[in-house]
């Protein structure tokens, strides 16, 4: 194997976020763990402790760590996974010209230097967290997901349930508190998943279910067109540092396998693919596809340490002719070359006719099926028909399979759809998929807006998230026009971080709020740095404050560019609440005495102030 | 009156957006009339007419109008006026010093220089649009609105009728076709108003209710902060090109006057204000404000041709305790200053005490209620709670006591509301104010987003045009944070298009959806050009497309750059057509036989084509 120890430009994002510290919580059953957490120092003035919350970037943020892009990062799950016993180390497949395109010198994209057996269940071995749960057993993963998703908070029954019972969650089961026994409960009930390939070591679990916090996915991918290992790199850092909780990697074209080793190599997040679009650039038509083509590249997949594969098995030979009348037919990239194989051959596609055979595959890597909808709508006119929960009924039947083999699923749905018809797309999949967890692409509410497709897409993101979905699949800005670059995926991540937020606020998790308070707080109280720090984006934040008040001294201004010095909404409250604690008519009286100079004066000193300091 | 003949900079934005072309429809009644509409063609292949959609951007959009600012917009509602004989034309009253905050000199920004005597309705006369509907008028008005609704499509009740029970409206009336007849009902029932001064002819008349298309606000205005004239004109031309149906000038400081003349001789929009702003500006303290300063301020408004004003009449000296337990307190700046009026005078409000004198002031110049939700709550913690829902009640009284002098009126809603108690908003307002037009900012779902909240407010806004909200006043990405610029009205703007739209294609509103198709359509076809100018912002779309994919070529390539030349989904869907037309077998038969050139071959000779033009 050619080892090229510097590929080019290898440079990732990484400190923390500003008034920002990495901690670390130990677990209880297994006191090595080490969930990592973001605190949030706020202003003394406000007299409270810092705000934890829930941190996806992985070492990248912490100062303490040293970043070897080349070495890739800490496997601190391998040895959970080699202690349970049931793993093998082997000589993995060899691999092939085609798996990178067909790539060679210059061409070819660098090897990942540091090379790692993989592993594999031992013969008859079921190694997925789903078959450990049900064998009663709580993993380390799973601890560490309960403590992740308490986000610090004191377990307060009262309170939790009084938040929990105030929401809307539309059947599903919040808990008051999560326990390593309810994350072990969930994912034995098949209602959540964790996407953990024992050859990922390095990813830091988390969970996919209704009953937990909603989950989002970043799409990256170099395509045909365009995009190098370091920008592929770069990009999975930057998604995850903004909060993205999945990466999906959609590569096309060139160098597919080697991209995404170093990908793997150096996501603290799961990676998700579509096995589908490297299998196609092996052969030269969609038709010439084959069962054993498909087969071998999920193996070298499932090797390298992908955790979940979006996989369209639910396109049917007898389902297709429902597209035809379609506004936009079939839009899903893997769904339509299914389509056209079933067509071709005149018979039903190998991944239906090969499921068990699948199943068997990815149980003994553990990877999760994200079973693929190859007939979402790509319109709103196309919404909700036949031929999408046609698919949908299937998948709900490959579900049931899969479920008997102890393989993890979740379930993914669209895509297009207008509001009035997306809780019926939310309550189908809960009953043909017996609840499995549901992971959409958006939805998009509305056509007409290319170049905004995060905002129509936002919308329904956050109305099928507080439904029940699971998880969300960012849609960025350049949607349906071109490739996303850096800022685009920045702008999906935080739009989707927006969306699932606010479905965790409307279910009534119980750790949701916090932070909304504490932000709210320090907006009320003027505490500017504060404002932005707690915010999604402080950066962007602060950028846009300064555009209007640049000066320092305007960080510590008693007003906003938006009222002015003279009057003020919030100070004027400060006053209200003065009156109220003190009795109206005393503070009435008193104020008409003093001449009303809270009021008014003291804007003139602070503005006094901020001139004097210009 | 000094007029300066030459305000400095004064440019705004003309010409028609990218295939679109302004059409006028005369009307039936009144054959007078001249409707605008934009036209937007397609590329010939598609063999479909030009879609025709609503237009909010007035003669600036129209290359065959002149556009004089100095002059002021052509006063095509002026003959409507007059022919209805109960106005009176008078001298107004005189500009005081006060008006433009003490300005003077260096200071002053220049007078508009073509000035109008105002029009009032004759003694004892009311001269707003429900007063007309009620005694069975048909106005100009309101079939220029029949007209302008109906977006120029044929009426089949059929299709319409499906359309709309096909949808969810949550008990809203939504007409198969807008006839005349229809909007004076729904205008004389108080379900919809019809924001039109007699002092601003030059509006083209818009309609706000649930049952017709869902409209939204742009809020302008220069602050104590910066802004000048010219900046605050094209903030309005530019706002209303992109899609505002109002806007609101919320200027504060100095100016205040003059510059709302110029906005308001040059709007094709009904303008907005909160008229407490400017009161506050001539008094040294809230405390000293008074019915008259206010009254005579409301006057000076009315004189110049407000066409709605925000009044907070619903802040009651009862109910400001409630407001001091929040975690943002009050963050309506008219609802503190009335607030803390009522706590220094420790007495009712002088808006809610002379509220039958305000409505006698507005049924003579037809200015209609927005009335203010003072205690609207400023973070997801405070919403729906007894002090909102207290004014809420407060604000249904006043509907009553306004309608009962044919005064039109809309509800002014939150705010910040997570998504779980945004509907019972809605619903405690039909029910309070007998379904006054709702008109909401927002509301956010999320407090945790400085720098983003066009879109956390996107989302609740879409939600609540869903429920019924008549009209949703936009926030842009500087919310909270500072004062937008051109880009943040656009972003705003476009935002809350995109959630009117939603919520539009949501209730059923039978013309909705051709927009979506048309545009599903040219981007099912690849027709890019089409897919850009059928979107709400053409030119950004056409950016990010020209960010991957730059070259002329490009735009006629039958691939895009997410799936790159050799497999594209879209493409095969072609292909599924031709089989589901042709019968299954016999086209599988000739697929083999062809060797799936279609498939493979086809893409080659594209790829080829787009090398060459290189």
């Amino acid at each position: 194997m050619n080892v090229i120890s510097k590929p080019q430009l290898m440079e990732v994002t990484t400190g923390p976020l500003p008034a920002s510290r990495k901690i670390y919580i130990a677990g209880d059953r297994h006191p090595e763990l080490r969930v990592p957490m973001r605190e949030i120092s706020v202003h003394e003035t406000a007299a409270e402790p810092p705000l934890v919350v829930y941190d996806t970037s992985g070492p990248y943020s912490d100062p303490a760590t040293e970043i070897d892009l080349e070495a890739g990062l800490f496997r601190l799950r391998e040895p959970w996974i080699e202690d349970r016993g049931d793993v093998e180390k082997y000589d993995g497949r060899v691999v092939k010209l085609e798996d990178n395109g067909g790539a060679t010198g210059d061409k070819l994209a660098p090897e990942f230097p540091c090379v790692h057996s993989p592993m594999r269940g031992k013969a008859g071995a079921n190694v997925t967290q789903l078959h450990y749960a049900r064998s009663g057993m709580v993993t380390p993963e799973m601890e560490f997901i309960a403590i992740r998703e308490n986000l610090r908070r004191e377990h307060d029954p009262v309170a939790s349930k009084k938040l929990i019972e105030a929401a809307e969650s539309f059947g599903a089961e919040i808990p008051e508190y999560v326990t390593p026994e309810f994350v072990r409960d969930e994912v034995a009930r098949g209602r959540a998943i964790i996407p953990a390939n024992v050859n990922h070591p390095e990813t830091e679990p988390m969970i996919i279910g209704r009953n937990f916090l909603v989950k989002i996915n970043a799409n990256i991918g170099n395509s045909a067109v365009s995009s190098s290992i370091a920008e592929e790199v770069e990009k999975m850092v930057w998604a995850t540092r903004w909060g993205a909780d999945t990466v999906m990697d959609l590569s096309t074209g060139r160098n597919i396998h080697n991209i995404r080793e170093w990908i793997i190599r150096n996501s603290p997040v799961p990676i998700g693919s579509v096995p589908i679009y490297q299998a196609l650039e092996k052969v030269d038509r969609a038709e010439d596809l084959s069962w054993e083509i498909y087969r071998d590249t999920i193996i070298e997949q499932c090797e390298q340490g992908v955790d979940y594969f979006t996989i369209h098995a639910g396109v049917r030979l007898k389902h297709v002719h429902l597209t035809a009348d379609r506004v936009t037919g079939i839009v899903s990239r893997g769904g339509s070359v299914m389509a056209k194989w079933c067509l071709a051959h005149h018979k039903e596609s190998f991944l239906y006719e090969n499921f068990d055979k699948l199943c068997d595959i990815m149980a003994r890597y553990d990877v999760a099926f994200s079973l693929g909808d190859g007939f979402r709508p790509g319109s709103g006119a196309d919404a909700n028909d036949a031929a999408q929960f046609a698919e949908l009924e299937t998948l709900g039947e490959l579900n049931e399979v899969a479920q008997a083999k102890d393989v993890q699923v979740m379930i993914e749905g669209p895509g297009h759809i207008p509001m009035h018809k997306i809780k019926i797309n939310m309550e189908k999949q809960l009953e043909c998929c017996n609840e499995a967890p549901f992971y959409t692409l958006g939805p998009l509410v509305t056509d007409i807006a290319p170049g905004y497709d995060h905002i129509t897409s936002g919308i329904g993101a956050a109305m099928i998230g507080w439904y029940g979905t699971a998880m969300l699949c960012y849609v960025t800005p350049k949607e349906h026009l071109g490739l996303p670059d850096r800022n685009d995926v920045k702008t999906g991540v935080i739009t989707y971080k927006i969306a699932a937020h606010a479905a965790d606020l409307a279910k009534g998790h119980p750790g949701a709020a916090a932070r909304d308070e504490a932000l709210s707080r320090a907006r009320f109280e003027f505490r500017w740095e504060d404002q932005f720090n707690l915010g999604l984006d402080p950066e962007t934040a602060r950028n846009f404050h300064d555009q209007t008040m640049p000066k320092e001294a305007h960080k510590v201004a008693h007003f906003c560019s938006m009222c002015g010095p003279k009057f003020c909404a919030m100070e004027i409250t400060n006053q209200v609440r003065e009156y109220a604690e003190k009795g109206m008519a005393e503070m009435s009286a008193r104020f008409e005495a003093e001449g009303g100079k809270l009021y008014k004066e003291s804007y003139a000193d602070e503005t006094d102030k901020i001139d004097a300091a210009e």
